[in-house]
């Protein structure tokens, strides 16, 4: 698989709201964005740092996949992505290699990118996302 | 806080020979060295991803935090670590800020890199290190 960089890292938080002091104002970064990401129920931040993102996500509702992770494992890193120049390919290629893979195409996520989602079971445990 | 860039993820796993294929065949990274830190009773293994390492935790120990973090959490993501130009001045800041810190000072680690840990519970649930 041909990754370029660390696209962002997805850490879940029970209130954006709570979170932003502790990254603007001890870690000194900047949010430039805050969205809504309807069907998956979460409300987003992000952060530039170097060539990575950072993305605090907000469960919108009590059946986000967010909120059930909080609820299972408390606020914390939730993914991983990284970027690739073809998650279409990058998809193909880890379902060749046995991955068990969450979105079987490629589909439109957060700030409009590419996105496809490899199940942790597969992935040595961590949740991970192809961003393109 | 100046920070450059994220300089690696730790990343916590039973078994870094049985996670090693899954970064190496899948995602293509190549892992560049395994050291172990006999203070914090892991052993480490890292790849580069464009301006970030990942760092994968292996406890050599069940009195290792990363065996307690597993036995907790499962595996996973288990600290971020943002790259300052000095970790002396950035935690000097962080205290004055409120910080909870778990290195008063800065201390050698992996790669013999100076490094010193804030506490999860002050920085919004995600344990942080500060590497130089």
């Amino acid at each position: 698989m041909d990754i370029t960089h660390i696209e962002h890292i997805g850490i879940a938080v029970k209130s954006i709201e709570n979170s932003l002091p502790y990254y603007e104002n001890v870690l000194g970064l900047k949010c430039y964005n805050i969205e809504e990401v309807a069907d998956q129920k979460v409300k987003t931040a992000f952060f530039k740092v170097g060539q990575t993102k950072i993305e605090l996500l907000e469960p919108t509702s009590d059946e986000s996949t967010i909120a059930k992770f909080i609820e299972k494992k408390g606020e914390g890193v939730h993914h991983i992505a990284f970027a690739v120049p073809d998650v279409a390919a990058a998809l193909a290629e880890a379902d060749a290699k046995g991955i068990q893979l969450i979105d079987k195409a490629p589909r439109k996520g957060a700030e409009n990118l590419n996105i496809a989602f490899l199940h942790p079971k597969s992935t040595a445990s961590v949740l991970t996302e192809l961003c393109q």
